[in-house]
């Protein structure tokens, strides 16, 4: 049975990313979340964008996540993985994810790159978008984890 | 395990629907092809279409191919299969598949929608541009399995 | 103040539609609702289509639901109306209004055209969408006022 | 030095074809306007849109008008062109381009396909739009050549 | 009757802003225009980014302009106003403003977003790309009001 | 005869570049190559940049390679150019395009710029993407010319 590698930055994890997650958790044998570090800078550091999102999958036993840097292709090849997956919301955001699946298909022929659309009431929601109006001191429950929500309060305080 | 359909009109089938079947036969356990009636007419008969199909899998004994009407959402519940499959060229094909997504998502939440990017050597391959240029006396040999290509050869005579 | 002409097919009215229209009501003075006559065919007649936007109108003081044939201008100069109200659900819908604006410009610089998004919870709701499920058999409550999925109901039994 | 080919349904030809004509005509040999055949209907006859694109080029030496039917390619072949020149008016005919050029790389390597942005007076101009207008009764001077706004005015007096 | 405010960066103000700002003025009661502050840095401070537009809506009495910080919503709110107006050139800027209507819904449902289509004079004409050209030394007059012009002659020389 | 201008980063050229430039070449009496200097910094030195496309167009001989500043319609009327040239490989990139395509109308009517589409087996490949794989460690050989794939190893050894 297959294995899947759902890879990003989750600079933080939103409800729309978990939804990704768990319909995938759903349709696979095993999810790896796979959390791309950032040396160019991000919000949150490696470490507290791979608790945030561990504690937003606990009790779902079948996914386990996980850092990384490198080649995402080379990661799900340590993984077994044979899919990555990703979540498309918009039209520019399905461009660059035809570019890097045509990509990643020349690094790894044998590695399927399978995509969801977002769901509806996760449209609008966005790591950047998320970080943005929680900057403005707009409250985000609601929008991303409880525990999610708590650190942009703290971190914009 | 989960049990995946691919849904389509496949007038006829081409090289690249071919493609997204085999990738998405390896991914689950089982993959139902499911060929629509088209009461508004067609080049090829349902018959004839989804005789196509299943001569082109030949040999992939997880994949079986049928014809229906009606809702694609109830095809997949007939066929207990948790997975709708589609193939996605480009971004006004994107859009369309959005809307039916978050359209079949309302009409049975337990159903998942996914997709494959087309490959690259399948890119401009649809079922319209074949029977466009197969009637200008195109030899398409190589862009559908070549008992198809027959067909159109025969059909155009 | 100004008056509002919102034009369309509504071939049948939808929960976008009548969200549109309640979004322009509270902003003008006048809304005029202009059902296009289509010789070409359509599922309900001219008449049923203004009787369905009117009975999902009533109460709404400034609203009045009419019919046209000809260019939208010409209606909006004999209405006295200076903008014209389109919804947008999408890329290739926006490409189209687009067009359309710039060419009504050209035919009266003294209108203009406006927009608005779609709701996220009708986004994915046209005409043809409707007239589609509902035809396959598809209880369209929710999606178009009650009166509507009524006579779509009888419409296909 | 290098032949084009400028191949379209030109039903009828507007202004903003002209102008692909003429910067074509500048930058090459010798242009070859090629109006496609078509038997499925079209506002105009062949022999029509033919005269009409004719008389708009009088004067330009290097440039032919010409009917054909079969694929744009083979056109191409017997003209001698290397080249066949589209314009392109917005992101939706972008795609269709992109598809067609892909297609007819792949039946004639030999043959380039480039493209020309629409003119800004051009850009919401297009042969539908026209057609669609002046049946509604709307004087398109201006849009088209003279002779052909004459030609409609006829045409739905 | 409804209060209307446009937001934007403004840096600098364009001969395309300005004709959003006019067509607003014309439809509403009353006009804001609302220069967001730029910490991470702008061509032109915001005092003179104000200033730049101020000038430029001399005579039009409905019409004001303030500098904000924080959520567009709360300023709208601090206002009155009922409407948030913004131009619209091409299909990305589409889907960037598709997001911000619906989260903007999201942070306060009785402010409506509604959207002009850009003239087609101003077409290709935005801030960053006034800034470029203005940076090469490109004479902009025409494009932007001529105080504007005058100002970025003097910043680049 | 017409000399064309193809101007970009290439930072560092890939085939795709080199492609679109060969196509050019063969179209055209005489191509400049030119590579803009970027002080806003670049992984690659201007010299080096031109330095790459220089051998990548040995043995063709009306090709040169030059750098410059400043608008790119100076650049082409010093070179005599009527035509400026850029491949285009998607949707987001054509509207880039075509905005400058316009603005460069009106900067220098009297030049034309026309557009190739990238071919399918360089779709995927853009010089941003070619450093982010290069710097995550893949072997880019194949994607770009071979001396390329040399500077890349060396550069992120």
């Amino acid at each position: 049975m297959a294995i899947a590698v759902y890879p990003g930055r989750f600079d933080p994890v939103t409800n729309g990313h978990i939804d990704i997650a768990l319909r995938t958790a759903k349709l696979f044998e095993r999810l790896v979340v796979a959390v791309v570090e950032m040396p160019q800078g991000s919000l949150f550091s490696t470490a507290e964008r791979v608790d945030f999102f561990t504690k937003a999958m606990k009790g779902y036993d079948n996914v386990s996540v996980t850092s990384f840097s490198g080649l995402t292709v080379e990661l799900a090849r340590r993984e077994s993985a044979s899919v990555l997956v990703r979540g498309i919301r918009a039209v520019t955001g399905f461009e660059t994810e035809f570019d890097m699946a045509l990509m990643n298909k020349r690094m790894a022929p044998e590695i399927e790159s399978m995509y969801f659309m977002s769901s509806l009431e996760h449209l609008f929601i966005s790591g950047s978008r998320i970080r943005e109006v929680a900057r403005l001191g707009y409250d985000v429950t609601n929008l991303v984890p409880s525990h999610v929500a708590e650190a942009l309060k703290k971190k914009f305080a």
